[in-house]
């Protein structure tokens, strides 16, 4: 039968790609050695086969190349928010196929609740990468990272550091629990930074990640070597990496540590594990608290989600030794009411299968593990091994004998300081529970792990949860904390969302995803430069102080659009003496009073100021009343101001003259305008610094507008 | 002779510590094995055995536990803004020290210039982590990462990044080559997150790292476990770190690669290797342009400084091959005319030796590797193996056996392509110099060093710094670029400084050190923690948009010293109606007559405003009138305001209302004030949010301040 199923297609060199015997009959591992090598994906919940998998013939080391030099430079052709608005058509696209795709999906064993988590949160990183891709970063292939510093005492020469693209492919390792979320969440922001990428999808699901790659390419969204899939195993593929190149790789401790032994010197590594997540009820969260309540239900959508195949899932619910009773009585009843294990695609059904009968297996292998280091079966089958009855996909209740089911199940350990409960990870519907004897116990417990993806602690107490969270930090990549504020609202302990970072220290893998911005950088070189500010100002396209400034003669910077507008271009204007009339008079009209304005002993009692002082906002007031451009014109609204700083108080008598620059320049890709950010110096009559800040402005790119 | 050397101490667990066989006599390998596992470390330039090197006995594991249990306690117990001021004490008690410093330095084979950096670097670094902690961290244990992210719609479920220190001990494997920046430079950021130090430093030059650490030591500096020194043999050290531990490796290619194999997983290891580093000569540096002159100053300095014995120095000199015979030229007539090689103790000697004569037995092999390789002497004696003549230490010359004197040697290459120009390191007084075709195979030529420390190019043409950057950022942690401007001020190629990162990609070693505050945070763990406003407030100790507010009732917060004031304090204030009277007052009292406020039909017509609207510093100007609490108190003043956004604008007849609530609290370690940060937001009388902004104020800690 099995020779009848389709080769699933790899997409490389920006075309589909099926190994040569793909349209031969196969055979036996005894008659056809190249069909044999092929690999067999089945339906989770019936056994039935999906796809064969095989890249025998497939050059990996023209696939790599052609990252390197088609990829990089597609990529490199676009700036960031360009790739940004990309990604959001992806999402669009990926959205529009939806119903696709879940269908797809369910052959995996995942729910409809399932498939929400891994394809809609897919689409959810590619939509927040584009936002905060044009929200966050620079329209341009550089980001500067922090503010210049000054290495000569003359300001002549600077130092800065810069973020520019990795030179190589980032090569994706990917686990089976995730086959949309897992290649998207590393996907968006290596393309957001300018990086081609390389997808091996783990084996069992690798179908749903060809079915949405292939969405991408029929919808001619795939720059060339942007984005490449390869469906089978990775044979050499990491055997040719070199600098500029980087692994992602999501999986088991053990494999993880073989393939970082085994890529070249310079090529980056980063690696999310399995990890022996916790969770801790607090000693606050009795039954009948909202805590209680928050924690059990977070514990049964954690051992249920996605069958509890998640890295992120609980696998240590840590709870006061007097609460253990409870907190295993409610969640009997809650997984009684609440969950139905059996085919995704029949109504009623919460909990699908695992990925496959080897998962399965080895489930029950850390299950027996777990028992034989003192476990027992508080919740769930005592025959944990034996498959349960489960709903069919035409609604019958029974054996599923090709399925890959597995009932939920919550072991209790009574001491809490066997091993096996802190080591094995039972990679499926499977948590156990154990006591402590207070808050430090606790923590001890969480650390006992050895570095987790994350931990949550279900608690309303301050004092609890900062004695934890003195703890926790350092030995997990996210905290989640639970109470009656956010019970509703959480995003929930086992799901990281693309703003925070995704990942942990020591047995979790010691990578880091996700955050942001953040990981865009991990595709990204971060250099020191150092130079003149002419010179710096040329390489990042910012202005730097001590740069040439001044601009084309006669206009007003404010009357250039975005077309004519260059960084450096700057107006100087004043002096305006600021009076002890206008002082008291601003003071009268707004109501801002303070002594240090208005009362010549109470202010030179002030250490800061030599008697009265003008107002800081009437400076900068004046300092716009001094710069603008009062008529209609390209600079359409000032829409904020930041790191203001007073330098210097100015006394009556005094006065000021304003320098303002034009320091950055951000056209925006889906407007008629853009962002220009100003520098402004305030300077008093005897040239000393008075104030600094950066003004915000909206500008047109083109000014008048076009029809 | 060397029996009666004796023993360099380790300062381990908080006491000075020699093996037991320190005070017997010694002897050969074959009559006391014991005393033979000693080396001994002699004087660079006399070859006079300075100090045995022994850990024979010393407990390693006892070492590491120390710091993880005391170290970790004693530091914990105080604030980063307490450490960094005891940084700044540590460096003027080094300062005071520097003479004997320098004394203790020139036995290495320093000049007093060598010192300079190597000493002096070392106390200019803690002054560095000193002001950056204090003034760009808080006064706290835990560090924020970027603002808050609201994840869910109501604002009642919130994430955010924090850092807190890592729980174990750093350890540090130093090189021979700067026996007190080294350790320095690995110590000062750690001390700032709280975490405790180990350092091993490399043998030939322990002796100079032991007397600064004793000098710390013997002034009170050092907090109990925050600093060890084991002086000599790590031997098990590496094998009983484990999660929480980090290891900053400086050294070999070589070693790193097997050290960092042998640490256990989730121990952090960062690596500085050697680096084949190049200088690039641009085009447009002709003999007779400054920038030419710069490049071979700067060219000579790298070869001379520390005897060439530095990881940063320039290898490779990549010079327009027309230029080639220039630059070879202009570089034998400076080391002619300027360098005096010799025993740094004698007069007018500007090269010292290098550190060991195993050192010049290894630079002589890699010197052979090079000329095999196609390089030929340029300038140099072309029996590079024969100890030069040098100035001895009574100002004779003339040879000196037990020295390590290494000449000058400049080596030039015919072909770029030679494996060994890039690959090769001479790690002493040795450059080659190799001609481009144009700037993009110059680019090729650095790239081929396999990732670098430092490139630096001499250049005043945009075009061709813009077309070398775009392709060194990638492969290099600090990229310098020298012309007219910064010729006198810069730096130097060879000198990393503390604001700016110190690493490289690939060969380099793939670490960071130093740039500011980055590496404090190598020695803390990044966590995303999620929560309620309330919750995060709590843990974080700075105050989130939604937890509770209000204060202990009447009181004005800006009545509250430091002593009183708590996060949460706030000041509601309004509404002030803001007129089209006030509007025109402003316009004409300040000068800003923008038509946006002026205009009824113009600013219509502008895309962001429904007609006129206020000025955005008119509003801040009156929340400040409406917020201000008049009489001298404990607000001492407005210093800055930071993140202004203005988000819905206000028409004339709308109402404004300012909420003012105290978001963090910064106190200043050696001032009687501190700074606070104040949450602004202004709302109109819908409740529409028009601006927020923080406000930035310095508040007395005590109030009516102590007489």
């Amino acid at each position: 039968m099995t020779n009848t199923v389709p080769v699933l297609p790899s997409y490389v060199r920006d075309g589909w790609w099926t190994p040569a015997d793909a349209s031969t009959p196969g055979g036996t591992a005894t008659d056809a050695p190249e069909a044999a090598r092929a690999v067999v994906v089945h339906d989770a919940s019936t056994g039935e086969p999906v796809a064969r998998l095989s890249t025998d013939g497939l050059d990996m080391a023209a696939v790599l190349d052609h990252a390197r030099d088609v990829g990089q430079k597609s990529l490199g052709d676009l700036t960031i928010h360009e790739r940004a608005v990309l990604l959001k058509r992806m999402a669009l696209e990926l959205t529009a196929h939806k119903d696709e795709l879940y269908e797809v999906s369910a052959r995996t064993g995942a729910t409809a609740r399932d498939s929400a988590f891994d394809v809609d949160g897919g689409i959810g990183v590619l939509f927040t990468y584009s936002s905060k891709g044009r929200r966050e970063l620079p329209n341009a292939n550089l980001i500067l990272d922090g503010p210049p510093e000054q290495l000569s005492k003359d300001g002549s020469f600077l130092g800065r550091h810069v973020y520019t693209r990795l030179s190589g492919v980032a090569v994706q390792i990917n686990a089976f629990n995730f086959p949309v979320w897992g290649p998207l969440e590393k996907f968006a922001p290596a393309f957001l930074a300018g990086v081609p990428t390389v997808i091996k999808p783990a084996t069992p699901t690798a179908y749903l990640t060809e079915a949405w790659v292939r969405v991408l390419v029929e919808a001619g969204l795939v720059p060339d070597g942007s984005l490449q899939l390869v469906s089978g195993p990775a044979r050499d593929l990491l055997g040719h990496l070199r600098l500029g190149d980087s692994v992602a790789f999501t999986g088991s401790a053990d494999t993880a540590r073989r393939l970082r032994g085994s890529v070249a010197e310079g090529v980056r590594f980063t690696a999310e594990a399995d990890s022996i997540n916790a969770s801790v009820l607090g000693p606050d969260g009795v039954p009948g608290s909202a805590e209680f309540d928050a924690y059990v239900r977070q514990l049964v959508t954690e051992m249920t989600v996605k069958a509890g195949q998640k890295c992120t899932a609980i696998r240590r619910a840590i709870v006061p030794e007097a609460l253990v009773d409870d907190v295993v009585a409610a969640v009997g009843t809650r997984l009684a009411q609440k969950v139905t294990v059996g085919d995704p695609r029949a109504e009623g059904v919460t909990m699908g299968p695992l990925a496959s009968l080897e998962q399965r297996e080895e489930l029950h292998r850390q299950v027996e593990k777990l028992i034989g280091a003192g476990g027992r079966v508080a919740v769930g089958p005592a025959d944990f091994a034996a498959p349960p009855e489960v709903v069919r996909a035409d609604g019958t209740v029974g054996a599923a004998p090709g399925g890959a089911f597995a009932a939920p199940l919550l072991l209790r350990f009574d001491d809490a300081d066997a091993a096996a409960l802190h080591d094995v990870e039972a990679f499926g519907p499977v948590a156990s529970v154990v006591g402590y004897r207070d808050v430090g116990h606790a923590a001890d417990l969480v650390v006992r792990g050895g570095g987790s993806l994350v931990t949550s602690v279900a608690t309303s107490d301050p004092a609890a949860a900062a004695a934890l969270f003195g703890r926790l930090c350092a030995a997990n990549g996210r905290v989640l904390f639970l109470d009656r504020d956010d019970a509703r609202t959480s995003t929930g302990h086992g799901s990281p969302v693309p703003h925070l970072v995704h990942g942990g220290p020591g047995r979790a893998g010691g990578g880091e995803e996700l955050g942001g911005v953040r990981a865009v950088h991990h595709y990204m070189q971060r250099t020191a430069i150092q130079g003149s500010p002419r010179m710096l100002t040329e390489l990042t396209g910012v202005w730097h102080t001590g740069a040439p400034a001044g601009g084309a003669g006669a206009v007003h910077p404010f009357r250039k659009s975005l077309a004519e507008l260059r960084v450096g271009d700057q107006v100087v204007a004043g002096p305006r003496e600021v009076t002890l009339e206008d002082i008291e008079h601003f003071a009268e009209f707004t109501g801002d009073t303070f002594y240090a304005h208005m009362d010549e002993t109470a202010a030179a009692a002030n250490p800061f100021f030599p008697g009265r002082v003008a107002h800081g906002y009437l400076l900068v007031s004046f300092a716009a009343g001094l710069f603008v451009d009062p008529d209609p014109g390209p600079v359409l609204a000032n829409y904020g101001l930041e790191n203001l700083r007073f330098r210097t108080p100015v006394s009556p008598g005094e006065a000021i003259t304003v320098t303002l620059t034009a320091k950055q320049i951000i056209p925006r890709e889906t407007d008629d305008h853009g962002e220009v950010r100003w520098d402004a110096v305030l300077r008093n009559q005897d040239y000393e610094v008075v104030a600094t800040y950066d003004v915000l402005t909206l500008v047109a790119k083109e000014w008048p507008p076009p029809e």
